[in-house]
Parts: C-alpha cells; sequence; structure tokens
C-alpha cells in the first residue's frame, strides 16, 4: 500500500498524478516533448535513456515502464532494451548513443560527476548541442520521477504483459494522451 | 562556460531555459504548482526543502537562488535558512517541518530509503497526505533540477546580491511571470 490514499487500481506514478492533477498535468507535457515529440534522437533511443537511469536507480516500475515503451519503438526488440540495461557498452546501439549513454549514468550519480572529455567524446561522435542538453535533462528528470515513485512506496505490480501492452500504447499516442485516462477531463482541455 | 551554447548573460538554468524552451514553459508552470501556488504549507516551508535538497546536492546555485527566495518569503530571515541547511533539527520550524525535513532528506539518497516510520512521524505531527506528497514531489524535483544546472556546467556567479534581489521577485510575482524575460513571448500566452 502506497504512503498516501491514491486510487487503489492505478499503479505506480499513475496514482500519483490521479491525487494531484496539478502537478502531473505539468509533468505529462514535459514528458512529451522530452521523449514523444519529434527530434533528431527517435523515441527509442530516448526511451533507452530513460529505463537505463531508472535501472540504475532501482526502480521496477520505471525501467519496466519505459523499457517496454522503448521496446515497442524499436521493433518489439525486448532483448535490445535488456542488453542496454545489463552492458550497454556491448549492445548492438550506435557509438554516439552510447556516448550519452556514459552522460546519463553520470548525472545519474551527480550532475557534478560529468565531465569535458565526456561531452567532447558524444560531440566528436555526432552528438548536438540539443542532443546532450536533452540526455542530461532525461537523466535528470527520471532521477526525480524515480524518486517520486518509490518515495511514496507505490504499488508495482509484476505483470510484464500489462507493462507490455501499455508500452505499445504510449509508444504510439504519446503521454499526454494516455493521461486523459486517469486524469480529471480538464487536463484535456489545457 | 556552459557544456552547451547558452546566452551568455543568463546563469544558471535560466540559460537552460532560453536554449529550450519546449522544456522550460512546462517546468515553470511545474514548480508554479509546486512551490508557489496556494497551498497548506507555506511558500516559505516549501521553498526551505527546496533548499535543503539543493544543499544535499551540493547545487550552489540551486540553493543560493532558493535560499534567498525562501528568506524573502519568511520576512528575510536569512539565518534561519542558513540553520536549516546546518542542522535544521534545532532551527526554529516546526516540528512537522522537521519531519518532512526528514522524508525530503532520505528521498534526496534514493526513494526507497524513505521509511513508513519517517511518514508516520510526519502524519503524527499534523502532515496531511497532500503535503508528504508535495514534500516527496519538491525534494525529487530538486534532484532533477540540480542535476540539470550541474550536469551542464551552467555558469553560477557568486553574487549574493543578485540572487536576494531575485529572490524577493520570485517570492512576490512567482515563477511562471518572470520566466517571460528570457523565454520567447509564446510562453505567456499559453
Amino acid at each position: 500500500m502506497a504512503y498516501i490514499r491514491v486510487p487503489e487500481e492505478l499503479p505506480g506514478i499513475r496514482g500519483l498524478m490521479a491525487f494531484r492533477p496539478e502537478t502531473a498535468r505539468p509533468m505529462n507535457d514535459f514528458v512529451e516533448t522530452l521523449l514523444h515529440a519529434p527530434h533528431s534522437l527517435t523515441p527509442g533511443e530516448r526511451e533507452l535513456i530513460a529505463t537505463y537511469v531508472s535501472y540504475l536507480n532501482d526502480c521496477y516500475y520505471c525501467q519496466t515502464c519505459h523499457g517496454y515503451i522503448a521496446a515497442a519503438c524499436l521493433d518489439g526488440d525486448e532483448d535490445l532494451v535488456r542488453r542496454v540495461k545489463a552492458d550497454f557498452q556491448h549492445a548492438d546501439i550506435s557509438d554516439k548513443l552510447k556516448a550519452l549513454l556514459v552522460i546519463a549514468g553520470k548525472v545519474q550519480k551527480s550532475g557534478k560527476s560529468v565531465t569535458t572529455e565526456d561531452v567532447e567524446r558524444a560531440r566528436s561522435l555526432g552528438a548536438t548541442d540539443l542532443e546532450i542538453h536533452d540526455t542530461v535533462l532525461i537523466a535528470a528528470a527520471f532521477c526525480m520521477f524515480n524518486r517520486y515513485v518509490d518515495g511514496l512506496r507505490t504499488w508495482q505490480p509484476h505483470d510484464e504483459a500489462m507493462y507490455r501492452e501499455r508500452g505499445k500504447r504510449i509508444a504510439r499516442d504519446g503521454y499526454v494522451f494516455i493521461s486523459q485516462e486517469y486524469l480529471p477531463a480538464e487536463a484535456g482541455a489545457k
């Protein structure tokens, strides 16, 4: 049972967002822009960064939820998601994404851990300022989301089929659309 | 110099927000609700939580910026802000706020660090579900903002007078209003 009274049928961040729609709405707008909107990094690449940071923070709900969104964005390649979490340097992803994951892993520890060399390496492999910025912000954002979900001890069912189905829907429709399921109607009217 | 090309005259998160207004707008809406909007915790109490977490994360820009906003909300009591950072258990704040700061300090380490006892203690001192929720979310959010500001190595001038003046203005006008200074005009039209 979560530390506060949230709707019982809603796992993870969904229960918290239903409890506090005033903060949920800007959070959904934020993550829609960061992970789902058109970008030079694909949604799959951005979801892999989110998944990897959530894995480092040991947040079951977020790493599973975003892992399945990433897989859905990557033609269903769930094995690639597992390999990125376990050892991304040997996974079948671009060198640029590997360099960005190094930065994301540093941010998970502390912002101050990121070095000039980390940034220069990503840049030498083609990363733009926007890609470096968004990698740092995605990693930082999941240091928030992971703490939010675990800090209030939300219900996190171990039902992989549920996460897989939901992952497909979020990959297709995005975060703001799907949040209308559990946010009051005015959320869609913004 | 920051790791990416941001407007040179804008310190800390302001330069990053000017670089990426698409993510800045929902972040400002979010922090306006969380720290400035009417609430059973005063803006001063919420800013103290933000300042304390930023201090634990050793983020000079955020702890100074929010420390002066907190002081402005607390009739200019800069000494109270210093005492909360150094040893809040002996500062002149309510027992309820002390219990919430314990929770915030746990969230700074990891969401999983928060215990049933921490939450029950806050509740026994009068904390509501909303106050517990928002304490966890403020602490989690500053684990994001601190990493964002330090992870991109933003310019963080050591000019206390500048932070003091800005703190007064944010305490009075809020985050969304003041962000119009450095976000493109459409930010205000949302």
